[in-house]
């Protein structure tokens, strides 16, 4: 069972056919399914963690992790903090995250609550723009047991055929490009954004632009930071999970809260 | 115990303390240790990771994915079959893998394997140029539990003050720069490189380069593909997983091996 549990937490979102465990363990899958009942049994107690099971020739056990409202809450008040401290701020009002965003721990965090708001959508990939999006994107992918695709800025030999757009990034009101590979996002896919950041919502907008060029459908867009001002943003619908209210250069101040509800318009 | 191990599967290298569980069971500690040894043993007779405690103030335990050699062994022949599939070349001789990069399940697995092969060097960062190296270095550094920095092409105001260097990469001869945050990597930091591909090792020798301008130390190189010419590199030494051997364009094949042994000159 401790096993069964190692490989179950280590591949959220996989569905492992009870085959696998059978002949791991030399065991009939009368008892691998009672050890899973079991195990499912011990997860939901505590409250942290789905374990699915599916029958048929594609069958197996898929676990997904869920982190219990309690968890979501510190973690969020823990990024807060963090963020709260001065040395973040840069000149020109900018707050130091990169650490946060790249440190593997803290990026599964947010990945699995980003996944936990998303799972009723159904997305079967999930979109970032290169480059500090990734790591939160390939979390958020992890705990849901789909791929990521990245966007990229330019295109690239190695990506093959591809889509590009223009779109008018938020602040400098420069015309960016977007593309992305067309073997990487598939005509049918339903695509959860997700992004470090988001102020005006530009990237997120181009992002939906590419989706929709290509055909697919954007099931939603899920966002680590985003600012309070501007209030509208340029895509309609978006979940971020912490507010960035102000911050102040000279008092050396940022205030930032956990943004519990969806932003809807 | 199911839950111990599903804490410590979902938080690879990451140390953590006795108290939690504790709490967390509301059992004693003495109760917890005997969990814990269990878990242990159960591990260790599966061959698969390695269960550490540390004692002390900052003490606790840590859970270390170790893929056995036999785990290594098919998975790096799946990838490599993977790899051959005719569809995957590209115009120009090149193989299209940024699906398998981008895949959690399959970046976390090359990330266990890479992290494996350097516990011995210690690292305490895990260095990467942007864009496809990072799902790689993200999941090396949570197997070991350490942080992921990304050098960037281009310095950005969000990454605070930065050290940028100039290097020449390998196939078009031309000038590119490289830049990392001070914030990010620090003097004294053991740091281990990883990166996607590596033909002649240009973009390896700019990160030693840079790390080196920054006073930090090299400790290792990992490469999940690199081909096997030139067999010269621009780094004297790197470990890579799968070697790639050949592209017939016209004949539609490609002729890719596990790289087993350690690349030295």
């Amino acid at each position: 069972m401790v096993y069964m549990m190692k490989l179950l937490a280590e591949r959220p979102g996989e569905v492992i056919p009870l085959q696998h465990f059978a002949e791991r363990f030399d065991a009939a899958k009368s008892t691998i399914s009672e050890d899973l009942a079991l195990v499912k049994e011990a997860l939901e107690a505590q409250g942290s963690g789905m374990v699915r099971t599916y029958t048929g020739a594609t069958g197996g056990v898929q676990y997904l992790p869920i982190p219990s409202p309690e968890e979501v809450r510190t973690t969020l008040e823990q990024l807060c903090t963090m963020l709260r401290d001065p040395s973040r701020i840069l000149p020109g009002g900018f707050i130091y995250m990169t650490d946060i965003i790249t440190d593997p721990v803290w990026s599964a965090r947010i990945g699995e609550i980003l996944a936990a708001r998303f799972h009723a959508a159904s997305p079967d990939v999930v979109l970032t723009l290169e480059t500090k999006g990734i790591p939160l994107a390939l979390m958020t992918a992890r705990a849901m047991g789909i791929p990521m695709v990245m966007a990229r800025r330019e295109g690239r030999v190695t990506e093959g055929p591809s889509v590009t757009i223009h779109y008018i990034s938020g602040s400098s009101r420069r015309i960016s490009t977007m593309t992305v590979g067309l073997r990487a996002l598939r005509r049918d896919a339903r695509v959860l954004i997700v992004d470090d950041f988001m102020k005006a919502g530009a990237t997120a907008r181009g992002m939906v632009d590419l989706v929709s060029e290509l055909g697919a459908t954007v099931v939603g867009v899920g966002i680590f930071v985003a600012t309070a001002e501007p209030q509208k943003k340029r895509v309609d619908e978006y979940v971020s999970l912490i507010t960035l209210i102000n911050v102040d250069e000279d008092a050396r101040q940022t205030e930032v809260r956990p943004a519990l509800t969806d932003n809807k318009e």
